[in-house]
């Protein structure tokens, strides 16, 4: 946990931020897999984390802008769960260590809501993520589920706090980051043929747990690159093939890291795929060398698209204006997500206040396949973290479904691209931050390049 | 998964078994850490994988018993589906594949419930245990979080069921309990003082993760034992002290194994480790001889007690006749929990329908501390597959709170037991099948005498 001040001078901050009203923060609750009591291992809500520091399940807070109060809401342990539980500090003592002195009761929390909502104050909450804060907000505010709105102004105070990150956090992320880093050696160095892709992904979560954290996602462990969220891990890895690995940890404090390597089931790359994937690296470090304060991420993500277009006419792939191609979207049938995205308390950070608030500061976003996938576009700020992860693929779906529909023919050769169907798919990422000159990388270097890769083979 | 055969054999019977109205399955859905996207690993309800055998999110199903009917409920996938989450059969495949032809979207399941509804046909459905269940019974059919009635001849039914491993069911469960004793025995052979507690936790992890499933359950791995159910891993393992591991595997089909070693930091236990551990082994074998069909499992419980308490008198801290200590419950004070449980696709199997139908058979159940905590009393039958697990525990917080109130002090000596408040906990566990001449042990041995681990240390 940060100081005490830190928490303290995030609620001031915020407080002043949204003005009036009530704020409240609904904290995570347990969750079962399969009974009540086999929960998924505990996960605190992050702006919960973020302005009051406790990760422990039944907690909700309230921030009365109006009546200047600050309230934990939860229940103190029973001798029952000391016995199953452990000693822990109390909720009192808890609440000390991030300046909180008022702790109620959870049972209080739906008549300090119904009392302040009846003298007309203003009661600000987030975006609900989870069926569980669903069912609070109907039970303590009579909000029928489905039926939600958010607060506007709440939302955009916490990006505005959120999206720059203070020294400290961006130690902690750091932190992340080399742990993640250590967790793409260790599949860079182990990844053989015969062998299944879960022993990777098992060697490579325990590297994040033996750390003293958890995951920071689902990994992405796959000879099958191009399904994008692939979370199967049943194949037998072959001789020629491509592992790519797309995996990051969290810290105990709940900040991310988040990297992909793609690697060779062989000890080298074949020539094919060395050809796709310089033109990959290509993309990265010129995104990554572009990175500065001012710049929209939006063009960034254009200019990795244009270094992605050049590298497949050169190969044949496509044709006609590089500009041009990204533009109207052609692209996309080989690169058809986003750059990358803002990360801190979460992978994905701050994506439950909102994909527009965060990444487009409440701009529209666009609709087209593959650009509409750009979680990220507004103009850098220094403070800003975040992640670089171009990639190219061969979808065969994709392919037949835009080959029939004869889709960009302009500027896409589908005769040389159908025979790479069997290809599969390539990417690479690292985390950056935003500095008042550039960008900086976080965390130990992963190698990147061929020859860096096949070094470690 | 099973043959379709199974699954329509088991929902045959289910239909039989309630006799009329409609049943609805809840299936689980995918749920979120942080963000929505962001989720936890799937795993589906264990009663929907029972019955259907489909382990995807998005899925409920109804038999409609008065119409004779069985229809899976879901959504077909998008190409935006298969690019990010790659080919996958069709529904219709995954439907016919457990013998349902009928496959519908999501979005007709409402009208298809009231319909059935307005016809006056019974709803019945199961215990919502998340709360994305309780919000489809408020969407679906109006119920209000927290006022549903689940069907108790559901229950029933399901429990009459699910309680009699078949064959094919037994030998997916060893294969987890095969699994599980890699696990231990990873751990048995790597404690060593000077490593903390997530470094093996990590190691048993990835043992779990490739074995092709995950985990069963949040590893207990711990050098304080006498907190029942610590999910801490952030200590250092010390020279002396009595590493505590519950942990187990579950197959990719969902079945759970369950064991627990106590294991010492150093090369060998202590004298008073060794007096300790041998009662706790001893307590476990007598009930494991003892099992056989008929016999209620309450009194293996009684008898477990007994030879712990049988034990502790030897060394001092008991007193007092045995059987009459255990009938009021003052083994409770070292022994605070059941003997075991029932497990199969749950690890407590069937937890969530219920203590009273899985393990008492609708009988009430003892409020008596300890005893309480006893998820299975009812007479054995070939076909449970169950654990036994005894354990000694010196808990500080309740040791001083039995001392101060002078509970059972006709039975305990006190100031023996204040001298070992630094000792810890031990328990050992293994997994069985009630068989018609006795009882089975599931999986290969995991070592449990002092020797035995000696030997691998």
């Amino acid at each position: 946990m940060f100081s005490k001040e830190t928490y303290q001078n995030r609620r001031t901050a915020l407080k002043k931020a949204v003005g009036s009203g009530l704020l409240l923060f609904l904290g995570n609750d347990d969750y079962g897999l399969n009974y009540e009591d086999n929960a998924f291992r505990y996960r605190q809500d992050s702006t919960f984390l973020y302005y009051f520091g406790l990760a422990y399940a039944g907690l909700s807070a309230i921030i009365d802008i109006d009546n200047d109060v600050e309230i934990i809401f939860g229940n103190e342990l029973t001798i029952d769960d000391i016995v199953w539980m452990g000693m822990q500090p109390t909720l009192k003592e808890k609440g000390n260590s991030v300046g909180i002195s008022e702790i109620r009761p959870l049972s209080q929390i739906e008549n300090y809501l119904s009392q302040a909502s009846s003298k007309g104050q203003k009661i600000h909450y987030l975006p609900p993520y989870r069926a569980e804060h669903k069912l609070k907000l109907f039970t303590w505010l009579n909000i029928k589920p489905g039926t939600e709105q958010p607060s506007i102004p709440f939302i955009r105070s916490v990006v505005a706090q959120r999206s720059y990150k203070s020294e400290e956090e961006i130690a902690e992320i750091e932190k992340a980051c080399n742990t993640t880093a250590d967790m793409h050696l260790t599949a860079i160095r182990m990844v053989r043929p015969g062998m299944r892709e879960n022993d990777i992904v098992a060697a490579v979560t325990e590297v994040a747990l033996a750390a003293g954290g958890d995951l920071s996602f689902p990994i992405i462990g796959t000879i099958n690159g191009q399904t994008l969220h692939n979370h199967h891990y049943g194949n037998i890895i072959k001789e020629g093939d491509l592992f790519l690995m797309d995996a990051g940890a969290e810290t105990a404090m709940g900040y991310a890291g988040d990297a992909t390597s793609t690697i060779p089931a062989s000890s080298h790359y074949s020539t094919h795929q060395k050809e796709i994937y310089d033109i990959v690296v290509n993309s990265h470090l010129t995104a990554a060398a572009a990175l500065r304060p001012g710049v929209p991420f939006s063009d960034l993500y254009d200019l990795s698209a244009q270094v992605i277009v050049e590298g497949l006419k050169e190969l044949g792939f496509m044709r006609g204006d590089a500009a041009e191609a990204v533009q109207v979207g052609a692209h996309a049938l080989f690169y058809p997500h986003g750059l990358g995205h803002m990360m801190g308390l979460d992978v994905h950070d701050m994506e439950n206040l909102g994909e527009i608030w965060v990444g487009y500061d409440g701009q529209p976003k666009s609709t087209q396949f593959g650009r509409k996938s750009l979680r990220l576009a507004r103009p850098l700020e220094p403070g800003f973290v975040l992640t670089i992860e171009p990639g190219i693929y061969f979808i065969p779906e994709l392919i037949d479904m835009w080959r029939a529909e004869k889709r960009f023919e302009e500027f896409i050769n589908y005769e040389k691209v159908a025979t790479y169907k069997n290809f599969g798919g390539i990417r690479n990422e690292e985390d950056y931050l935003i500095t008042a000159e550039g960008g900086r990388r976080l965390g130990k270097a992963i190698p990147k390049t061929t020859e860096e890769i096949e070094a470690l083979r």
